[in-house]
């Protein structure tokens, strides 16, 4: 039985522990990463909070730890497709899993080079990924990270379906399901929503077995695997670029500054737990669409947070003030936010919810590694456009 | 008042006669194009039947017949970022017609090159144009080359709207509008409906007024600027890859091939004649939408045509062997289609439909320009997929 999984990106925060998770349950697993989020972090000059080990010790740790191997190829998957092609011949995976895509909103609209270097990787990164399997003939499925925010924000009471809408059409005459409308909020989330139709249309044309996962806001660090042994730590990002929200939080408290909430707060966001991304990866895996099916969409999250009680919660876990900053984003002030996630809870997920030991942990990494951060890399300094950047003249940390 | 236009993509089939019509009018044109069309003939060993004379030619005589400048960078506007950045600060152009995409559903699946080529190519166009107008802060009207191919054609019985489609979601309770959801036929038609969604996302967020185009197949070769003077002739594609279907059928006709019917000939397909093209694109820069406004959406085809019925008719008027040819395309046999196109007919457009008159000056071109016909180039060698390759073994031309 074939057992090779490539997991693109799979050096990433989700991609690391994914990685070794389903190498941890018996797969064969390859990482193919540019290693870009650790050059980004050059960049950026800003580094993860923890100190994570190069790719090839991390390997190395996994090895002596549990007598697994994982494979690794520095590659630009987005550029070498011939490399890609090659390596899909040679491995013939089972699955793929697609986290080689640059994830972070705020750095997706911090210049017009970014923008430009968002839709460029990221949609070069699958239109390749996808052109490869068809031309290597190999009958594998494709598990991409996409994010709950291709739909938007704005869906006043309604529970946001899993990637499918049900509508009547014409005088209720016809009804069709069609693809949620999409509605991104950033650069970054416009190349999921591209993605999602170079998905459409690969599997309407190539029989292409696709599993889109429509992932929350990401929060916690470690995994039990990531936990073995201290080089093989998460990495854990609190910059105002690609720190998730709640992880920012836990962190500000831990090194005494205050919770950064854009605008009023209201703003109510998906979330999951790194445990709980790496587990769904491996149900879907496990569980693949049949051929002749459309593309499946799970909406992969646990539960929604309004902000404002996210700041709220932290402050009552391990105290800290909240501070209101101008909203650097262009979107509405407050918003509902309900969803479906009876996909993978059919397949025996049973969400990790928001709770004190988890969130401890968090905040317990922080501490430690607290010496680590640079505080001036706090504060997100991406703007969505120019009447965002005219509030900030002057004072970036204004209070509202 | 600022009369600034430029036509990207503006050497080729429909840019070449629209920048004419838009210096005709009064305004400064500039062309931007990298010549890829006429590079793509090299590739693909078939020139245009017309023999089309250099850019500059053609510049020159139009300055020669009408006293009008048009101007000219040689650019690559999917790469040349800087370039086209600081094009828009020294023009300020009230509009830009973007017309630089890879456009033949055919060459986009010819092989896998073909297709990243068309992915990697249309979207980084789209995408710089947009990003560059943001920072050059340039107020510019966007008025984009779509294609009616973005719908798909299996819409039973109902009649396509432009763009958006009202339905009811839960119950009856909510009506929305909503993108009309994609259906792309190729990755060609791919890559227009991501645009479709990077124009969502920065009319959303920069308030960019844009207007995308449907377009249907074009049909006809010359406009009353191109028949100015023969070195300002138009191209005429009649190869698998680029050819156009009723072109193709007169173009057959005319030099003795069968005409090539894909399939059963039961497809219904939308069209305009190129003189309406050029007319719709000023009519839609004449007639920008209001700032604050969503991107507007017009279908631009005149009436349809089931493709049996056409080369019926091409037979009727010049005479021509009708031959079935296994179709290379992944498409359903048959399909109906019928559309709304009332925002140009509010702009006061009469479309030109089908006639005898017209439907004869594309066989008189065809005629004159008979002998530099390549016949091997005629038929349509670009396969969807494997399952279509296996069809034609042994026997390209065999009748069904």
């Amino acid at each position: 039985m074939r057992k090779n999984i490539i997991v693109f990106g799979g050096d990433g925060f989700c991609g690391w522990p994914t990685s070794l998770h389903i190498s941890a349950c018996g797969y064969n697993v390859t990482i193919v990463d540019n290693l870009v989020r650790r050059k980004t972090d050059i960049e950026l000059e800003c580094e993860s909070l923890t100190p994570i080990t190069p790719i090839g010790t991390r390997i190395e740790v996994w090895k002596k730890m549990t007598s697994k191997n994982i494979g690794y190829h520095y590659m630009n998957v987005a550029e070498d497709y011939e490399g890609l092609l090659a390596l899909f011949k040679k491995l013939k995976p089972i699955a793929i899993v697609h986290f080689a895509e640059q994830r972070a909103a705020p750095y997706s609209m911090k210049s017009p080079s970014h923008k430009r270097y968002t839709v460029n990787n990221n949609i070069n990164a699958t239109s390749n990924i996808l052109c490869s399997i068809v031309e290597s003939g190999v009958d594998c499925h494709v598990v991409h990270l996409g994010t709950m925010g291709v739909y938007g924000y704005g869906t006043a009471g309604m529970k946001i379906p899993e990637g499918y809408l049900k509508v009547k059409v014409g005088g209720d005459s016809q009804k069709i399901k069609m693809l949620y409308p999409p509605n991104p909020g950033s650069i970054y989330h416009m190349t999921k929503c591209q993605d999602a139709i170079m998905f459409y249309y690969y599997n309407k044309n190539d029989d292409i077995r696709i599993t889109d996962l429509h992932q929350g806001i990401v929060w916690g660090t470690n995994t039990p695997d990531t936990m073995l042994d201290e080089r093989l730590v998460n990495r854990f990002d609190y910059d105002g670029d690609y720190g998730t929200v709640l992880n920012r939080f836990l962190m500000q408290a831990a090194v005494g500054h205050p919770l950064t909430v854009h605008g009023t707060g209201g703003q109510t966001r998906a979330f999951i737990h790194i445990q709980d991304t790496v587990k769904c990866v491996r149900l879907a895996i496990e569980n693949p669409p049949r051929h002749g099916k459309r593309v499946r969409i799970f909406n992969q999250a646990a539960e929604s947070y309004n902000i404002k009680d996210l700041a709220q919660k932290v402050n009552e876990l391990v105290g800290a003030e909240i501070r209101y900053y101008k909203n650097p984003r262009k979107e509405d002030a407050e918003n509902t936010l309900q969803f479906q996630n009876e996909g993978f809870k059919s397949l025996g997920w049973e969400p990790i919810t928001l709770n004190t030991n988890l969130m401890k942990e968090v905040s317990d990494i922080a501490l430690k590694y607290g010496e680590r951060c640079d505080k001036r890399k706090i504060i997100c300094t991406s703007l969505w456009n120019k009447d965002n950047e005219l509030d900030y003249i002057g004072s970036k940390e204004e209070v509202i």
